[in-house]
C-alpha cells in the first residue's frame, strides 16, 4: 500500500518565508503577528482548533478539512515543538498545544538531544535522533499503513525536500512581505524539475500551492 | 452536533443541465458520452473507482479526497439508483455499482414503489417513500451523528433545495453545453440570497462551485 509523506497546510509569505529567526515562547514563529499567515485556516469550519461553531466552507476549508484524513502520523522538528535549544532543562515542556493537541496520531520530533515519549490525549510524542529516511521509516510503521504528515519547521521541510523524500506539498503564500527569516524557497519553480504545481488562488487572499510527484 | 447534509461532487454542464431525460440502462445519465461531465474526477488519484495507482493530486483532488470523509448515509433518488420506473417488476436490479458500491453507509433510496433492503458489501440500500423533511430525518439517524450526502440526481436535489434542507452543495460546471435536460439551475445567481459562493476554476476546465448556507 502506498505511504506518501506529505507536507499540509504550510504557510508562508509572498517572498516564500516560513519563520523569524528569534523564535521564543512568546514568539512561535519567530516574529510579530503570526495570524497574517494563518488566518486564512482559522477562518474556516474545519479549523481543528475551532471552538465556536460557524467559519467559511468554501475553498479554504477543503484544506483544512482533510488534516486527519488517512494520516498515521507526523514528523515534525524540534522548533516546531519548543522554543528551547541544545540538552533539556527538564521535561516540564510539551509542546504549544495545550492537553489536546491536534495532531490525535504519533509524533516523531526530530531532535539530538532525546527525552521520553509521553502522551497527551490522542497524540503521543516520540523523540527520535536519526536522518529523515530513518525517522521516515519509524513513521510509517507507526502509521500503519496511513500516509505521514511532514509538520515543519522549515527547515525540516527542507530537509526532508533535499533527501527527496516528500510526495507532496499544499503551501499556502499570504499576500504579505516578511523581508527576512526562514525561507521555504526563494521560488515555488525551484520544486518544479520534481513535482506538478497547480497553483490556485483564494478569495481569502491565500494562494494554495498543491505539488505532487512527477 | 451539527449534521449537515451536503450535495457534493455535483456535475452540470455550463447550462445548468445535470441529466439527459432519456435515461436507459445503457445511458445511465440520459446522454452520450457522460465522461465529458465527469472525467475531471476520474482523473484525480481520489477517484473512488479507481483501481490503478496514479492520478493527480491537485485541485481536483481534494473533492474527490472527502467522498466518505464523515459521511454516514446518503439520500438519493430512484433515478440515480436504476432506470426503470413504475413498479418493480423482480428485485434483481441492485444498482449501478456492482458489488462495492462506492457510498460504504446506509443508502436511502426514495422511491413510491418500496422493496426490500438489502447489503453490498459496506453499502446497504433501503427503499423509503416520504417527503424530503422525513427522509432526511431517517438518514440523519442512521448516520449517527456524521454528515448526509445528498446524492442526487437532480431532481431529488431540486426538492431538496426547494424544501431548505440543503446545508452545503459542491458543483463542477464543465465547460460544454448539453442544450437540453434536466438542469439543476438556469444560473448559480439563483441560489445567492441563502447560500454563499465561491467560484473556483479548476486547471482541469472545471469550475467548482461551493456554496454553503449563509
Amino acid at each position: 500500500m502506498e505511504q506518501l509523506l506529505k507536507v499540509m497546510n504550510f504557510c508562508v509569505s509572498s517572498d516564500g518565508v516560513a519563520a523569524g529567526e528569534q523564535q521564543s515562547r512568546e514568539r512561535p514563529f519567530g516574529f510579530d503577528n503570526p495570524e497574517r499567515l494563518f488566518s486564512w485556516a482559522g477562518a474556516t469550519a474545519s479549523w481543528p482548533n475551532r471552538t465556536d461553531p460557524g467559519g467559511s466552507r468554501g475553498l479554504d476549508d477543503y484544506f483544512t478539512r482533510v488534516f486527519l484524513l488517512n494520516i498515521g502520523a507526523e514528523i515534525m522538528g524540534r522548533n516546531k515543538f519548543g522554543p528551547q535549544r541544545g540538552p533539556w532543562e527538564d521535561y516540564e515542556w510539551r509542546g504549544w498545544w495545550g492537553d489536546e493537541p491536534p495532531f490525535r496520531t504519533p509524533v516523531f520530533v526530530m531532535t539530538h538531544h532525546l527525552r521520553p515519549s509521553f502522551t497527551l490525549s490522542d497524540t503521543t510524542f516520540h523523540f527520535v535522533d536519526g536522518d529523515p529516511a530513518t525517522v521516515l521509516a519509524q513513521a510509517r510503521e507507526a502509521a500503519q499503513g496511513k500516509d505521514v504528515r511532514l509538520g515543519g519547521g522549515v527547515t525540516t521541510v527542507r530537509q526532508f525536500l533535499d533527501a527527496d523524500l516528500v510526495d507532496a506539498l499544499h503551501v499556502a503564500v499570504s499576500p504579505i512581505r516578511l523581508g527576512s527569516g526562514l525561507q521555504l524557497w526563494t521560488s515555488p519553480d525551484e520544486l518544479l524539475d520534481r513535482f506538478h504545481l497547480e497553483v490556485v488562488p483564494s478569495p481569502s487572499g491565500v494562494t494554495h500551492h498543491l505539488f505532487w510527484r512527477r
